[in-house]
């Protein structure tokens, strides 16, 4: 069958799109998520066009044959993971800006558009397309849009979805939908669009995107609060949000990760040496800044009060662009340096890093902060926490030795209890990573008997024979 | 059968929850909207909570009598429109605020709380719920979210949906669920709140809203321009979207409406006389704002320069707040005003006045405004533009004698038309003011056959009996 699957693709496609060369194949097996289980595809299709996606749709529907879409594969919770014998529907070749409309302010992309090279011919026109996950410089716009991707913007700009005007999607059928429209508002039928997106090609596979786009932000101030508890961080944060003030950015790095960027300064970034100063016996760091124009000065003002009010050590505003993004330098290390200090922690090339992702209200930040420190002490595990924490979104990061089952089983326990505890609060399981195969029965546990039905019955009606991406988010 | 409803009804529910009345039914017939068919109901549950809509919901599958969710009745395309011997589901008995929680900025409320309400509860905590529908005074939350609401402030803060984080719904099955977060992130799963918002009752009765807040407003600066030409005044919208400004609110008022305004505050006024002193030969006026405190005075300078720049005659500024309400004045009688001028150019009392929604792209607002000039001429018939000119969502008010068919039928070609050429330059049916019945051919034309079989596998998968809403927006 797997034979007749490549025959009928290869008799239906353009030369160069059907790709089954056994590394290639294995190149595409998974995305970057932990703990999650992945299968060699059969085949790897790279179209490039919605045709070519119809026609690969068609063709394994009647093979009967799993499609997995994939972007970029940056994922963090195994969405883009193939099963054996999957086809998997590689959209990077779908990459081309289609349309930049400055008046209108949207743009229409396929789906395999990088989000720096989109972010860079937008700033040519003034405009912007706010998401900005870490994966920014190789992530694309159709891996955003399925995962409904995050970033440090959300906390005043939002996720992926809130950018998003249409779609065009290929649905199981084979069929082209398209949804949405181009205007700036519009109330016409069910809002398919803010279905498809997140969805993580469950659905339909998303072959075109419309983005309402918006003006480039001025250049924003920064400041740094250090913190010598989590509590008063919390206080501050919380602080900041009841005082009505709109941070561009408000992101919290822990201790841990503290001392992790201060080590990987000190020795590891090829050997050039020297740390930021950073002092590492603080509880925590906030990183707050406004892009309000002339108004930022004020803002940022009005934040730094409210993190002296919380009890702020110190605080070190910048005083121009470029001091501003020597500031986020900290922040921006966080993931490179946890990775170096599993490595330093667990010798022999097999520290690891399991990454989480839950949001939880503004207001719970600290205390559930404090209930992952006990997690972490309990089990014996070294977890450090980077946080979206303008709006509640932790990343806990936890470390393992991925040589020793019993230490990626203590791991995995420490990211069990830590979902425990945000949906305990009134968060969820995912703040911007998607649930994938990851997180598929802590959502099942969020969303409770009914709305695992309403899911189901939502996907059987779009996809009844379960051919896209079967086993994702909600699958059986 | 329906004896045996209404005692299954008054068995279940508390005394006072169901509502037999002749004259109560028939006031609980129909919304606001022009041009659409209504029924008298049956009967009229007036519940309290969620139990009892979900009791009511059961006991009419029991009797398959179809479910018709009502707010205040405001809407302006049938959506809440009763049909001969259907239950209406009154929501307006449902009026509690539950929560407000300044900190993580959410309130969530039933769907029975007026806008207004709502509004000035939540001003005294520094917060504020942007939707501003022209009903905002007596309009429902709940409405709100069915119909997905706009009104002035969407040209910055979108229209209902992006303010709304979760629901609490009554399915069909009498089941309840819940959709959404508390959490200002969170992507798990669909994204059911959406599918939920804006879908007029059709998929489920919404029975608890967990609204996002935003801080409240500064005062705005406000300035009028007045254009000569529609050309002009489109030319300006379109400038000062593409200089990247931000207005907090862009209003176009036409001729017709001006003339309205200025022969309703002479006379009509209650004798108290007086005009604007508007220039009623100008084409159009646009009303412009900007909220961004210190900023407003400079972001209000540079719409006046596109203003100019575009060939406004004259411009306004208002150097407070008062004054700037005070120019705003003129927009909010634009409907008063044209009911006026409708029942003076028909006198027996039998004037009226057909009220379209189309939004189209920005750049097309003065191609769409000659267009619709054109229209008008050609069947005899008056037609004034108001308009949310800054996201292209035009209100074009038809004037028509109720008394005589051939006027109503012109009014109802000129209506058609007008969708016509809004769907034609790349627009939507509705902005704002949603499909109900109204507008379900329209709907059917901008969306595509594979869009409705969407539509309807959707519907089918969550109301496989059609008990909810049938027939409005997709129905059948």
């Amino acid at each position: 069958m797997g034979a007749d699957l490549i025959a009928d693709l290869a008799a239906a496609l353009p030369a160069g799109t059907v790709l089954t060369d056994p590394d290639l194949r294995r190149g595409h097996q998974h995305d970057e998520a932990d703990l999650c289980p992945s299968g060699p595809p059969a085949v790897v299709v790279r179209p490039t066009d919605a045709d070519q996606v119809a026609a690969a749709v068609r063709i394994a529907a009647a093979h009967r044959v799993p499609v997995v879409p994939q972007g970029a594969r940056t994922g963090l919770a195994g969405g883009a993971n193939a099963t054996d014998g999957a086809l998997v529907l590689s959209l990077t070749g779908m990459d081309r800006i289609l349309e930049i409309d400055p008046a209108n302010r949207i743009a229409v992309v396929q789906p395999g558009v990088v989000n720096a090279i989109l972010a860079r011919e937008l700033a040519g026109h003034g405009l912007r397309f706010p998401p900005d996950p870490s994966s920014w410089e190789s992530s694309t716009i159709g891996g955003n849009v399925s995962t409904n991707a995050g970033g440090m913007c959300c906390v005043k700009y939002g996720v992926t979805s809130e950018h998003v005007l249409g779609l065009e999607v290929v649905l199981a059928s084979g069929e082209r939908l398209r949804t949405g429209r181009r205007t700036p508002k519009g109330v016409a039928g069910y809002d398919l669009t803010r279905l498809f997106v997140g969805a993580e090609g469950t659905l339909g596979v998303i072959t075109e995107i419309t983005l309402a786009l918006r003006p480039v932000a001025e250049p924003a101030l920064t400041l740094v609060a250090v913190f010598d508890t989590t509590a008063a961080a919390g206080a501050a944060v919380a602080g900041i949000a009841a005082a009505g003030s709109t941070p561009s950015l408000l992101e919290l790095v822990d201790r841990v990760h503290l001392a992790a960027i201060e080590a990987y300064l000190a020795g590891a970034v090829g050997g050039r040496g020297g740390t930021l100063g950073l002092r590492t016996d603080a509880a925590a760091l906030l990183v707050a800044a406004s892009d309000t124009g002339p108004r930022a000065a004020t803002e940022l003002a009005e934040i730094e009060a409210q993190c002296r009010a919380a009890g702020a050590g110190e605080v070190y505003a910048a005083t121009d662009p470029t001091e501003a993004e020597a500031l986020l330098a900290a922040r921006r290390l966080a993931y490179p340096a946890i990775e170096h200090a599993a490595a330093a922690a667990f010798p022999g090339g097999n520290g690891g890093v399991i990454v989480d992702d839950v949001a939880v209200p503004r207001t719970a930040l600290a205390e559930v902060l404090d209930q992952i420190a006990g997690i972490a002490d309990r089990h014996g595990v070294t977890v450090g926490v980077v946080a979206h924490a303008g709006d509640g979104n932790l990343h806990p990061n936890i470390l393992v030795d991925r040589a020793d089952p019993d230490s990626v089983a203590r791991g995995r326990a420490v990211f069990d209890e830590i979902l425990e505890v945000a949906l305990a609060v009134g968060g969820t399981s995912t703040g911007e990573h998607g649930i994938g195969l990851l997180k598929r029965d802590w959502l099942a546990q969020e969303l409770g008997p009914v709305g695992v039905q309403v899911h189901q019955a939502i996907k059987q009606a779009l996809d009844p024979e379960n051919l896209l991406n079967p086993g994702k988010v909600i699958g059986w």
